[in-house]
């Protein structure tokens, strides 16, 4: 097959992300959306749902270590798990690493997106045969709905805020999320980037503040989702989640934590950002 | 003027950033390069060398704030400052914030790119006229060369290392740099981004580690630098750079103290890195 080029189609960047080289190995129409694997000589294999890119086999790690270990690490026993999205696999492969965790149940809206990364991603959906891993397939939102004291962790891994993902992070979710924790649960969702989607992240954070005591925001920046400054929310009733509470055991290439503590907003500069003294 | 897309030209970069609804308001060739000068609907003006974005009107803050405020507040007492690049404007405007600095000799190359930025950029382009202002149109690396214990801190402000800007970080540069200093003089220069040259970041930060006592790395998401993890590389024979040593006295709109400290990449990362144990 020749390669082409290949244009990012997101339309909450002011930037338009262009691939070359870039040879399609795989796409197929789901019920839910299109799903494509590019392969491209720098970032390697490129997962790609509704033409917007989700992840990069070259730098996938920045983004599923921070998503995961920061609220595992902050949490004294982590044990059940919940992950609404994250139908790649990367955010679960990071929680399986965990000899305290019991039971993983990941819900994916679209089984297509599972099935193309145990296809194409070997190495980043290995957790799906975990026999501590429960794969749902339904939307996020309803599934957490009137569950009650059930998890230790739950992780919101999913795609940019438009259509039908929205909702994940909308305060009805956000609350029954809260509901579902244990008493010294924490949350933790990936919230886009500071430099484009500012507006977004203020409010997710304000409607944390609603209902958690400790709410904070830390950030990553990612060659490959435009704007790249990746900001993740991270709440709890009980738990202040810079605190690294355990020695990390586990094999990580980037996590560390240094890492942890040194990728908080600063405090005074977070409070700024949220009364709007913070803009550009 | 219909608007039109425009595509960086970006060679080090496996993306390419693709611009849309831009009118170009200016365009010349100097004797060093083509100027641009480009409107945008999110980001203002933007200034473009060679096909390279140099900064926005939106977001050249973040850029030229820790380039300056890290160095300047790190040292006890800057007085005497020197730049190399800067053409634009905006480093000359953060390091004339202080009362402390009585001379600034900012070494660009090209005229062209002043008087453009004067005129285009009034806002960032503000420091020429200040009487402690000495604008030297000539190479940098030809500048420092022989000059001895003359400058509190110099910054580096240049283009990608690509053609004559390469040689702003090259050994005997950084050498003559060193030279330049007072006792207790501070380097600093932007070194790239982590993501997509961190071959590049190696290399200097080792330069550096053979000439001065404490090497430093920090960085700072720029959404317009393809890679967006910009760094920057710091260095000193008598201070530590993560240290702030004075009260912040001047308006910044995102530098603080808080931000300084946790702009540091950590220690231990740095090391890994520096050894070959962390990298993609």
């Amino acid at each position: 097959m020749q390669p082409k080029e290949f244009y990012e189609q997101e339309n909450l960047s002011p930037i338009t992300y262009k691939y070359s080289n870039v040879v399609e190995v795989f796409s197929c129409i789901s019920p839910i959306q299109k799903i494509q694997v590019l392969a491209h000589p720098f970032f390697i294999k490129i997962l790609v749902l509704d033409g917007v890119v989700q992840l990069t086999e070259k730098d996938e790690f920045f983004y599923h270590e921070m998503l995961t270990h920061v609220p595992l690490m902050a949490h004294p026993q982590p044990e059940r798990i919940l992950i609404l999205g994250g139908g790649d696999g990367g955010t679960l492969r990071e929680v399986l690493k965990y000899d305290t965790v019991k039971t993983v149940t990941i819900v994916e809206i679209d089984p297509e997106v599972v099935s193309t990364a145990k296809r194409f991603f070997p190495n980043i959906a290995k957790g799906f045969n975990d026999p501590r891993t429960c794969v749902v397939h339904m939307d996020g939102c309803e599934y957490i709905e009137g569950l009650k004291n059930e998890f230790d962790v739950i992780i919101i891994d999913g795609p940019d805020p438009v259509g039908p993902a929205q909702n994940l992070l909308a305060p009805q979710t956000l609350s029954f999320a809260k509901t579902a924790l244990r008493q010294n649960g924490i949350f933790a969702a990936q919230t886009e980037s500071l430099h484009f989607h500012r507006e977004h992240i203020i409010k997710t954070q304000k409607s944390l503040i609603e209902l958690f005591k400790f709410v904070d925001l830390y950030t990553q920046a990612i060659s490959t989702y435009p704007g790249s400054w990746w900001s993740f929310s991270i709440a709890s009733m009980m738990i202040n989640p810079r605190a690294v509470r355990r020695c990390l055991e586990i094999p990580t290439r980037y996590y560390s934590s240094e890492v942890h503590n040194s990728s908080f907003f600063p405090p005074k500069s977070l409070k700024k950002l949220l009364n709007g003294e913070l803009d550009w």
